[in-house]
């Protein structure tokens, strides 16, 4: 058995009211930001799975994303294997002090 | 004036209490579903940024982290680049039907 780390991604589809988003725009014009725009808002589960091997552990994943983490008639998602506790990507710059 | 796409991955640093994530694990018995551990739930914001050069756009990105989306205290955040209104890494699989 090995542990396998995923990420899901879970968005509003295309097309779909999005509040939160609507929200974050409105709230640009006290911070005095400009140029924004197409604001959608989410959310991100990481999470370990221990299984023979990676696809049995992303079918897991998947199960699990479209019963538990999203509704699968407003939101879609994305499921991407990360190193480690948070995700590494090549461009990435991690924020905070 | 270019528009750049980012995406914003929030997530409860490493330590800190995580509510959601010990909620997940604690329905993951009523679903039947073993192996699974250290689920972390977090927010992801997608947006544009309309800016001269990538490096300023990123710069309005990162502001806008610390102060609207995440709470630096307890949270820590990366910064993508994104192609299109949808995050697709190499070996992501779009869920949804």
């Amino acid at each position: 058995m090995t542990s396998y780390r995923f990420a899901i991604d879970v968005m509003p589809k295309e097309g779909i009211l999005d509040p939160q988003g609507r929200a974050v725009e409105g709230s640009l014009p006290h911070l005095e930001v400009e140029g924004v725009s197409e604001v959608r808002v989410g959310r991100r589960v990481e999470l370990s799975v221990e299984e023979a091997d990676e696809d049995t552990a992303r079918a897991v994943v998947e199960r699990l994303a479209g019963e538990l983490f999203a509704n699968p008639l407003v939101e879609s998602w994305t499921i991407d294997r990360v190193g480690g506790r948070r995700t590494e990507h090549s461009d990435a710059r991690v924020g905070g002090p």
